[in-house]
């Protein structure tokens, strides 16, 4: 069968399983891989993408190796684990300028550098305009995707949405220059540092998984993954994707829902643990929302309403 | 400038500064780069290449991950440390057969299998037929790139110029049913796992590189990072390269030395701790050959004949 028909998230769930250890501090097709070594997990972690099919109007070339080394680093955060280090491997044609080269291996190492570990070196490859970030890192007990009835659904951060609004604004041609928020998620996406500063609360979590693949599909995952249901009672918007929804006549919720690559993290919080959860969130100055619970069938509920399983499809 | 002018090692010496930690265990440009962390050095290296650029013909699917997994292995184990786990990304068009991707991650996972380490999953991707393996490894000192003056010049493996001569038949479309070895290295090419064995004798060992740019280069590379010079006393024929050089009238020099491919190893080792790192050799049944002496000014010269620096570029 064709990959286009079979789906990629069907191949990456057939692919993950291969060769991969039963032993493992995750599980096959969880956010990173890893094995258990000195003590301690260490996670590593591949991601890559071709540059076509991220560059936004306006968008500084550094901003692909920065998406690139942001990508991993958000799946290793989402686990709880710190970041080593990443390497970056990089397919340009050969009439490109070296600029372009450097520029991209310079976001990367800045995105790395933000994420509290260094850029160690990558690979060169004659091809079409594509790069691929991978990342180690170390974690105590890493975070899986998953979740226990009665657990609370955290979303760590604010940009829901934004990045999703800032696609949304390249594809229609719209003027970003109102929306310096959404412009810097479509441009420089985040991952979350401070979420590791959650590590000394691990007991209270049950799972976690960051949001790259959209709010909606990431929800699913870790009701599956938990053998639980998710009831939404509301959901985070930005002011800026408010604003934008309206200007453009667009459901904020469906940007918040389904327009990904945030790289923001969602978890499953114990009851008794929020009251630490959030007071250390607060303490630290990190937004967040208590988006609702787990419990009931697996499945996606918003006030009743089920929410669409469905994420980005390279091959579609 | 344009990378094709500027020259693939240009650019990545170049890019491998970038945001590169002044205290690694490894410096920029080395085979693999790395952090300290956990009392240990832990290393992590990528490589990629478009399937196009290494299919030979009659090379099974499985090929393809498997050569990505070992050109990684070969940089970590050439280094002296032992493989943790790889990752694969793969890119396909979207009318690729699933089973492709299959075939690409179970080569891959044989291949981390081979050298001790599992597989830990890895990313798809829509795009030209190409991959990018990654992994991490651990060692308690690794070996840089380099040599001293008066160090032995060791040849780890038999397969010098055995990838060479089966590109070569590729191209010119030569039968190699009578060549088993050649073919195995040009289909399966495998790093050397038992490099790992020298860690016992690593205050011997001046410094090493793997030789998958080829045997002259990497001997360059070695001399360059050591400022010194290498005097070639013999190079090693396997006996189906020297055939296969008759056979077609090349000359077998030049498949050794510039074939490239073949993921041996190549180390400088002080006088006195060669009959000690001779002795675990042939113990451990590791065809070797010592090749001459590190001695002179930076060069490389074979019976007083200079050597030329040159290597593939995938860029010209």
């Amino acid at each position: 069968m064709r990959i286009a028909e079979f789906g990629e998230r069907a191949l990456l769930s057939r692919l993950s399983r291969v060769g991969y250890p039963k032993s493992a501090p995750l599980p096959p097709g969880d956010d990173a891989g890893g094995v258990f070594a000195l003590g301690r997990a260490l996670l590593l972690k591949t991601d890559g993408f071709r540059a076509a099919e991220v560059r936004l109007s306006g968008m500084p070339e550094a901003a692909i190796g920065w998406r690139a080394v942001t990508a991993v680093a958000s799946d290793l955060l989402a686990k709880l684990a710190g970041p080593l280090g990443f390497v970056l491997a990089v397919f340009l044609p050969p009439e490109a300028e070296v600029e372009k080269a450097l520029a991209w291996t310079q976001g990367a190492a800045r995105a790395a550098r933000a994420y509290g570990a260094p850029l160690l070196g990558g690979d060169t490859n004659a091809g079409e305009e594509a790069v691929v970030a991978s990342g180690y890192a170390v974690a105590e007990r890493p975070l899986p995707r998953g979740a226990r009835e009665g657990d609370h659904l955290l979303l760590v951060g604010d940009r829901y949405g934004l990045t999703g609004a800032a696609i949304d604004a390249h594809y229609r041609g719209a003027d970003l220059s109102r929306y310096p928020a959404i412009r810097a998620a479509g441009h420089w996406p985040r991952a979350r540092l401070a979420l590791l500063g959650l590590g000394p609360y691990r007991r209270y979590l049950s799972g976690s998984a960051d949001s790259s693949d959209g709010l909606a599909l990431t929800l699913w995952l870790l009701a599956e993954a938990g053998g639980v249901g998710v009831e939404l009672f509301s959901l985070p918007f930005h002011p800026e994707l408010l604003a934008y929804a309206r200007e453009h006549g667009l459901a904020p919720e469906s940007l918040v829902l389904y327009g990904g690559e945030e790289y923001e993290a969602v978890l499953a919080v114990r009851p008794e643990g929020r009251p630490f959860v959030a007071a250390w969130l607060e303490e630290h100055g990190v937004p967040h929302h208590w988006a609702g619970r787990f419990s009931g069938p697996v499945g996606v509920r918003f006030s009743d309403l089920p929410v669409a399983r469905k994420g980005y499809d390279h091959f579609r």
